[in-house]
């Protein structure tokens, strides 16, 4: 069993150098850019344009809970199992945003013994991606105000300017400000706002991007506002677009990390999955593809959102398509779907685990839909008792899914050797054969339709005039192709984050729209979902300090 | 002489692998943590608590006009001529403001052949310390909404927060917002406002700092605001120092280069010099006197602002004192200070090169004055005519320094090897003999009109009723022995920045006056200075791209 807090496990491992792991994936050690000893990017003339031959495994979850299910834990502790029984793999994980780990304490790197490392790093600024990313926002904004400030020559109205500035911190009072104020040599005063840094477009655009002339052509497509005529002012209007690019060049390439086992990771890119599509930069999971014969990758949030996004908004776009899928529940996590309070947990109720499990039914059965052959990975807890876990594996097999018993938290990848097999076995049977939930020339109200009502499982979908015009406008300028993007709360498969289990029937209400040109998509704001989260009463920030020996304390 | 402009010369350059650069230095390859091959952090163990043994020479300018002086350049052309005469000499500069990178065209890092490299890396991301001052500086900004915004438990009066946001961006239209807009979700509503980065207090705190214990320290110390009392609020109040400390930490090790010549440059912190006090870090400087028996830096600038902040406080608080100065000018800039117009610059004028000298001067009458002995470095352009030479050589020895022409830009270090003697003559003599202008005992007022009387030549000085009363608020709080920071324009030695020459007799009005009781000095900002700039009606970032080998273009 495990000893310790993650930040314990992970300093006690001996990390093994960079170019070590980067040979062990087959890249040569000229393509590497260090990051100190432990982290390090891999030039994209070493990876862009290689054939992606390996199989990819999407790992995705139930709607998660306070009670945890361990989706990246799974993901490390599956790739690392992956290489126990012989297999090469790697996995393709998101970085984490940086505002979070302010508010409420813990990270983002895996737990226990299937962690990511240097983990204080990767939670941190690790290669300085986010900054990049912050930094290409807020010349952009800083581009569009100037331009407007010295004559306005494009025309654009200052009422309809939809950029939002950017900040990868959680801090509420810069979600709606008034700015330009003070007088003439400070511009035109106006309403504008800052978004956390994974919530911004630009975050989409470097995640989808094939290539930095593909990054550089979707920075110049993307929409700034509009002008009193609708028309749309963009980027590249504003002549932003090279300069964007220049500061985000280096990004691009992915970084280069190890599980506590020495299996090679690539961590890069990461937009929030309930505001944004929430994947890994195309151009990892591809790189991943072409040195790996198997890559773990993995979807935020729960499979209602995440995955959807990850298949219909990346697939659809970069060419991938997963193999298997493996979906992460707990029974702790179950048990809250079936009704009961974090305080419940502790003792058996198979009834509860029961009426949970239809939360992980639906998603067994939605993902199938995408012609993805479906496992389960049940993450094993102390309390979990041998007849609930009977009840999940019997649940899940109903829907056609074998569930696993997985405890690779405290055994590290010996703990989803089994999954790992049975992963395996999927791969064999190659019975995937994936297909997007809806056609692009389907229109943009009928898609968002169709994912209501077909993932979500609402009765009634009720767009507000406002944005049914709006997408109406997408449409005539030549949008209604894209993919949707839904923003709603994580925690449901309706718009209620109260909403548990596997609800029906309920109505789900689109209250606003928006254009992103650039990442290719159109996003659905459906309920109350924050594009800047606050900070909670009593901030991790407050516990969080440096010790007489400059190591990090408190952060996990 | 030179072909090509700054970024050909230096994308020609052949760089050596930065572990070879440490090892000329005297640095062990395992203190070394490297950001690609060319540029790395030297770890703090592997240099606090050395002796400083070296000499420290510092490099200062006159007050620079729109005709260039090349101060950066002269002290990377100083130092490659120190060690081509056979000296063990390093360089210890400021790192860049990205921000300004996108309104006009140009770089920070020297020019021609005495350039530091990788230039492109330097002036745009580097190792990422800038963003992490960002970060921390706006950690505390949501820390303190966030307080107040859950119950207010500190007391704060939200109408008396001073703590600023900060971006290392131009962006004008941030310089005054009101935030916390949009219901009770978002906090309360109030006035703020974004600084440019390199303006902020975090900023001035890591140059000063003396290590990671200090760095905590000060960063506690930091006022953020008062109460309804008058009482300060600090960010360890707010108990925000220890996160903010640990997002610094990996920061805080200083950045090594090299010059295009193979000369180690500690490249560390980066504080405006106008609105800041302008020197790299002491870390930096402190471990290049560890390591090198000369030591060349660099005061933002003209004498007058850099120099004198270098003296008053970075070397009042760190224990450093210069054993020479060196003056940049060039017969263009003095012809300026002479009264003739940009385009007026290229026909003999030895009259206005005499005119315009009295600024040269000046300046080496006040470093005198500090007890440090003073060299100019006269930069030499092609319409330069000997007749204006001499001038220039005739009034600098008039007023008690050497003067001598340096062709570092198109030679390299070969062009400032009669500098470099001279230099090491003067310090061979040990004339030098550092005190400040004045004691820590000092009324705050006095020391005020004492640097705008003695340094700026000014009649009268006028400080606001309010600053004043400020002044004796900060003295009554236990801040009166603190240095003075004044921020005003570098283009004049008055408050004006078209009253070039060596004015006398003008009025130095102080408007406002900032605590920084972290950085541990006042700021008294006089005339009309923008902490955070704007972009130019055309800005650079306009024509920055990436071409399709995905090179940098337009930047330089």
């Amino acid at each position: 069993m495990a000893q310790g807090s993650d930040l314990e496990i992970a300093r006690a491992a001996r990390l093994r150098p960079i170019a070590e792991i980067a040979a062990t994936a087959g890249i040569p050690a000229d393509a590497l850019e260090p990051y100190g000893n432990y982290k390090a990017k891999v030039a994209l003339e070493a990876i862009l344009g290689r054939p992606a031959t390996g199989k990819l495994v999407l790992v995705t979850g139930i709607n998660p809970t306070p009670a945890g299910e361990g989706k990246t834990t799974t993901t490390v502790g599956l790739t690392d199992a992956l290489r126990r029984i012989g297999v090469r793999a790697m996995a393709a994980l998101r970085e984490p945003s940086l505002g979070p780990c302010f508010g409420v304490k813990g990270g983002a790197t895996g737990g226990g013994y299937a962690q990511v490392v240097p983990m204080e790093d990767i939670n941190l600024h690790f290669t300085g991606d986010f900054h990049a990313i912050t930094s290409a926002n807020n010349l952009l904004a800083a581009l569009i105000d100037n331009h407007v400030h010295w004559g306005n020559a494009l025309g654009l109205d200052p009422r309809r300017i939809t950029w939002r500035r950017a900040l990868d911190m959680n801090d509420r009072a810069l979600r709606q400000i008034v700015q330009g104020l003070g007088g003439a040599a400070n511009g035109h005063p106006r309403e504008d706002g800052f978004d956390i840094t994974v919530a911004s477009e630009v975050m989409a655009v470097f995640c989808l991007a094939n290539d930095l002339a593909d990054l550089q052509a979707r920075l110049g497509r993307m929409v700034v506002g509009s002008r009193r005529d609708g028309s749309f002012v963009t980027a590249a209007d504003l002549k932003a677009d090279g300069a964007m690019a220049v500061l985000l060049r280096d990004a691009l390439a992915p970084n280069l990390v190890q599980t506590l086992e020495g299996t090679p990771v690539f961590i890069h890119g990461g937009p929030f999955a309930n505001i944004a599509h929430g994947c890994n930069s195309v151009i990892a999971t591809h790189a991943a593809l072409s040195l790996a014969d198997v890559v773990v990758t993995e979807a935020g949030f729960g499979c209602d959102l995440g995955a959807e996004k990850f298949l219909d908004i990346k697939c659809r776009q970069s060419g991938l398509a997963p193999a298997a899928g493996v979906i992460v529940a707990t029974v702790r996590a179950l048990k809250m779907h079936g009704g009961l309070a974090k305080a419940e947990l502790g003792r058996e109720d198979v009834a509860a685990v029961r009426r949970g499990a239809a939360n992980l039914v639906r998603h067994i059965e939605n993902l199938s839909g995408f012609g993805v052959p479906v496992l389960v990975a049940l993450n094993r807890f102390g309390t979990d008792t041998e007849a609930e876990i009977d009840a999940v594996k019997g649940a899940a097999a109903a829907a056609g899914a074998e569930a696993h018993l997985c405890t690779h938290w405290s055994d590290g990848g010996a703990g989803a050797e089994a999954l790992a097999r049975a992963v395996m076995a999927r791969l064999a049977a190659g019975t995937a054969s994936f297909r997007p939930l809806y056609p692009d020339a389907m229109p943009l109200a009928e898609k968002i339709r169709m994912i209501a009502t077909r993932i979500y499982r609402a009765g009634e979908v009720v767009i507000a005039p406002a944005a049914a015009r709006k997408l109406e406008g997408y449409e005539q300028a030549g949008f209604g192709h894209l993919p949707i993007c839904v923003a709603k709360t994580q925690y449901s498969f309706s718009a209620d984050p109260g909403l548990l289990g596997a609800p029906t029937g309920h109505t789900f209400p689109v209250r606003d729209v928006r254009l992103s040109a650039g990442a290719g998509f159109i996003v659905a704001l459906a309920g109350e979902v924050m594009t800047m989260p606050g900070l909670p009463k009593v901030p991790a920030a407050e516990g969080i300090c440096l010790d007489p020996a400059g190591r990090i304390e408190g952060l996990f």
